[in-house]
């Protein structure tokens, strides 16, 4: 089995690196062959720290770890101004790129990431890890239930954080010049790749941002939303995204016939079981003295953290294309460029005064 | 006790009716001594199907609940487009007014309703059952305290149920005729009046419609929802309402040190027993594996339905005014006429292309 596993390089020690490499370390298809960092030191102490393998090359740049031959794919944690710049050297090291979320600062720059893999024939994943978690399949499965579900009708989504005083005057997600879409980018991707999600990839035709986002005296958002609106079926969604309120990680999904609820999609509370909170067909009691059922919950038990289960994922797809067996997976890179899409229009709208902004692939 | 009730007279046989004379009977401090309807012969079904007393007056028309002496308050089950007539009337004749949601078709017609009561010095209330649950002032009490839930950043309040093949043929609620608000005025009203509640009833400044509501083939609102923006504080909401989705009725609460959720706050699903899920100072375990502290369950426990509560208040009320020993409780008044403002601006926006409309009392 050793010799089969995906190799993987950390491109450098962002606090995000620390749960992703335990994962690569848990997954049983993956390992870590190398880290590099600008600090030599830094990146000694981080692979120390977390435990990487004896073997695992330490480097005092990103570029040793992308000329390393014994690197199949790296994970790009680094300030989303620097994706465009790292995920495209990569991609022409024909290294295979999982990228953390948001991709990049505008859907032009992803496009020139996909380009490099594209043409390279390396695989491309973004690193949203709820989408790999085994309650995420189950729910999807309660979207499609015509019986249980019925037809989509309405998505919201709301993802917040209260950040700390030390995060408001430090975190690169409200600096201007390393992640200039600050919350919209950081935990509005999820609102809006949860939407999309449940909409299966279906782009929403308007997309209208709320009135009057909450910005830092950096001029980044430090809160925001909006509403999307699709062609058919009076299809809609709506999210919100904070820096500023306590915790917050809901999906509320409503069909026709039912609908569900999840409070912890992003990062689930309890890491070896997912909860989510379904109902359908439900009917007033008489006199309207109530209703029936009550919603009910859902609890999916599993064996590794959901991001072991991304990474697994991404292992048996850089497998494929390396033993040739296969080609890189689009999906991945389609769904990520419709939530770059959604993003790029929010923030038209919000330039342009809350307008509704059309969105074409 | 008894001659200390307050005399309900019932205007129609609505089946809401049903329900809040039950709770009439049920409450200490009130009775039915009347009921008409257009239809004598229904009216005495009714009092029977619902175990009127004995020495209950039934008549063949509204007229003659409001001339019986022995009728001290009405409750008016109406479609929307009769209350301004009715309210009016009852106001003139003395009678203290509990009037259904929606209140009215607009805020003038609540406005001619309003200055009938003032003038003739009877109670106004409206009957929105919920905001009388026990449950409700816990929950607001958890709105007012710094340590669990800090300042109120956002709300969003979702209401929905799918209407029956019968309801989108035949029920008032779709006739343009007796009910034009449609949703917005049945379940948009619940929806508007929880995002007030919990801004303690100050006004947004701006509402913005959702674009694309739906619409019945006679024009009247089947969903629809909007997004509304206080002056200070990034200060939010939003809310959806939809017969066309099956049963949802939400309200999320969040604020910066903590948030709250409720999923059947206009009807409980539990008539003895209202439950909400609060959170507080929520934190990412380690390397963002988790979070801590899970949302709770916070369970009310009652010994009469919510409508019993809302009807003893308002009998409180009257009692009050019949004994001279009080002036009728401005308070109810103020907050139909913001919820009905808001409507309003609903309606407002969605009329001129989901434009953003400003609130004004």
């Amino acid at each position: 089995m050793e010799e089969t596993r995906i190799r993987f390089g950390i491109m450098g020690c962002a606090n995000i690196a620390r749960k992703v490499s335990r994962a690569i370390l848990l997954t049983p298809n993956t390992t870590i062959s190398a880290i590099g960092s600008r600090s030599l030191e830094k990146a000694v102490v981080f692979a120390s720290e977390n435990h990487f393998p004896e073997s695992t090359k330490v480097y005092g740049s990103y570029d040793a770890v992308l000329d390393d031959p014994d690197v199949d794919a790296v994970y790009v944690p680094l300030p989303t101004s620097l994706h465009v710049r790292w995920a495209v050297l990569a991609a022409e090291k024909k290294k295979h790129v999982l990228l953390e979320k948001p991709v990049a600062l505008n859907v032009g720059e992803l496009d020139t990431i996909l380009a490099a893999c594209d043409s390279n024939g390396v695989q491309f994943m973004d690193a949203t890890m709820w989408m790999h978690h085994p309650r995420t399949v189950k729910m999807k499965q309660l979207l499609f239930d015509e019986q249980r579900f019925g037809q989509l009708k309405s998505v919201h989504s709301t993802l917040t954080f209260l950040a700390e005083e030390d995060f408001l005057k430090n975190d690169i997600r409200v600096n201007p010049n390393l992640d200039s879409l600050g919350a919209l980018g950081d935990i509005g991707w999820y609102c809006i790749r949860a939407i999309l999600w449940a909409h299966d990839y279906e782009l929403p035709n308007i997309v209208t941002a709320f009135r009057d986002p909450e910005y830092h005296e950096s001029g980044v958002i430090l809160s925001c939303g909006a509403s999307l609106n699709w062609k058919t079926n009076g299809k809609f969604a709506t999210f919100y995204c904070s820096f500023l309120s306590n915790l917050c990680m809901d999906i509320i999904a409503l069909g026709t016939k039912g609908n569900f609820r999840v409070h912890d999609f992003v990062i689930p509370f309890n890491e070896k079981v997912g909860s989510f909170y379904a109902v359908d067909n439900s009917k007033w009691a008489e006199r309207a003295l109530g209703c029936a059922p009550e919603p009910s919950e859902l609890k999916i038990e599993i064996n590794l953290p959901q991001e072991a289960f991304m990474v697994q994922e991404f292992g048996r797809l850089v497998a494929g294309v390396r033993s040739n067996e296969a080609k890189p997976e689009n999906k991945w890179r389609v769904i990520s460029r419709k939530t770059q899409l959604v993003i790029d229009a929010v923030v038209a709208s919000i330039k342009n005064g809350f307008v509704p902004v059309e969105v074409v692939y």
